[in-house]
């Protein structure tokens, strides 16, 4: 990495404030290309979170109201080409300064954590009764995905589980994603969120290649960490490795050089969730994405109606 | 009115722009009180309710992303002792001036009224058939408010009338009301949406007192104007009066002069639906609230659950 860039990139990550400026010199200098762009809907979308991030952390109203002041402000300056995940991620670096508070979501995750951990013998069971155990561990994988603070909090678990396992995996993703996952050395798997790491721990064990787990390094929404895939027993079936990064999805310019560089060597990369789709939608089609589409812009994007789970797999780079 | 209030209000109605040092001059010296604050989830169903307008009204997406940052700098900077519906107005105002059109809900109003008056008869019949004509009027009147933009756009409307006017009338107004209603001169009745209109007309055919009708002076949501109550026949039942402003809700610091003297000499006031319950929540106990329950924080407010129809006598000065 040039000098210029590098000295920018230390200044960004002590602050933790990834400015356009940055940004833009990095794609230029890198060649990178710009993800998923922000629309009109998902800045409701992005601000919804913040008021229930603002309401669940902060009993002050003033202050609550003074942060969310803070939180329109941020969304009405930032570059709107930004993904809405790295929308999100500087929205919830100015609530956490603003009210005090690092992890935001810290009793959802605990109660997503032990809603999850205790079906882990019934998924593993689940995975092998079907004929295509690849298949399966996939839609379990994508199942977890339901587990969400964004999009929807009240469900029973299990009933979703089976409700979406039986449903036709969506995205032509497969064959492709079967091929590739018996050629390669290694799989990198990059984590979603807290409780869907269960669902990911008992599909990763059925499989037979090396898998790199990458969490971020940092409570953000209710993104895995480091101590949730610990939690979830991710280290008896995977090498856990951090992003470098605090923001959802996951954002090349803001991760670290080592998680840079694995991610480059990485000839197959497993990417779950809609955070993670947005900011890797133009990484190159090693990049497979599997997912349980939670929001209509997606749907839109994905074609793919509400509710289904897909695994797609992402567009050659040009 | 003081001469320096009557020179700043002067600017304002030339400008549409009422802010804050205004307000709060004209409390000071009015002896007014402030109306329902806003609350952290207003804020989002005020952006969600500008995404719909811009993508309604504006087809060119860069535009679409300018007016709403543009909405979103409006929120971060507006004074949040303002009530929601004083917020929505300048948020309104910000996104006609920026796309350049003036009636943001032509379309919806069309329909709206097209899909409400073709029931005038079945909504008479309905009265009649009550043994409690008052009552069933306030029914029908409040069962109107179902006709809305900013929360449900998607409802059998007759199916929904049937059901609410059977319901109760909660918020304890009607023995009030029917006591006032029988000693005073005239009422002055505050309109709401369009298509509402119609189910104001029929109560108002009803009752033996002279009515004045009081509609926006523009366009500002779905909100009823001169032409709408023109269009539902208003004429035929009650003089119609415009309030001289364009905010939803009736903001008496942004009304004429002439439309404050009407409020002040009117010993009995309805008023219909939640943004004229927002911004006359501190008018005494001469105004009357009539609307359907369809939003949280004013379910929580008022306590009555979500779908009601309430009539509630506002409290007492003090």
């Amino acid at each position: 990495m040039p000098a210029r860039l590098q000295k920018l990139l230390s200044i960004c990550r002590e602050t933790g404030k990834f400015g356009n400026t940055f940004r833009k010199l990095f794609l230029k200098l890198t060649g990178g290309k710009n993800s998923m762009k922000t629309y009109p809907e998902c800045y409701t979308c992005i601000f919804r979170q913040a008021v229930t991030a603002v309401k669940l952390n902060c009993p002050d109203q003033n202050l609550q109201i003074q942060t969310l002041q803070k939180v329109l402000n941020t969304l009405a300056e930032i570059d709107d080409k930004l993904s809405p995940s790295a929308i999100a991620g500087e929205t919830n670096r100015v609530i956490r300064e603003s009210i005090g508070v690092d992890d935001l979501y810290q009793a959802d995750k605990i109660s997503s954590h032990k809603n999850a951990i205790r079906y882990l013998d019934d998924l593993r069971t689940l995975l092998k009764q079907s004929q295509d155990p690849l298949e399966q561990g996939l839609k379990i994988s994508a199942a977890g995905n339901i587990i969400d603070i964004v999009h929807a909090n009240d469900y029973d678990l299990w009933e979703e589980v089976e409700t979406t396992v039986s449903q036709d995996l969506q995205g032509e993703g497969l064959e492709a994603f079967r091929k590739k996952v018996n050629e390669v050395p290694h799989l990198l798997y990059l984590a979603d969120n807290v409780g869907e790491t269960v669902f990911d721990r008992v599909f990763i064990e059925s499989l037979d290649i090396p898998v790199m787990y990458a969490v971020k390094s940092g409570p953000v929404l209710n993104d895995a960490t480091l101590k949730d895939a610990l939690a979830a027993g991710i280290d008896q079936v995977a090498e856990i490795v951090e992003t470098g990064s605090w923001a959802p999805g996951t954002i090349l310019y803001q991760s670290s050089d080592k998680f840079q560089q694995l991610f480059k060597a990485s000839p197959l990369v497993l990417s779950k969730g809609q955070a993670n789709y947005e900011t890797m939608d133009e990484q190159g089609e090693k990049v497979f994405f599997l997912l349980r589409v939670k929001c209509p812009v997606l749907s839109e994007r994905l074609n793919v109606p509400l509710g289904n789970l897909v695994l797609k797999q992402g567009n050659p780079l040009n």
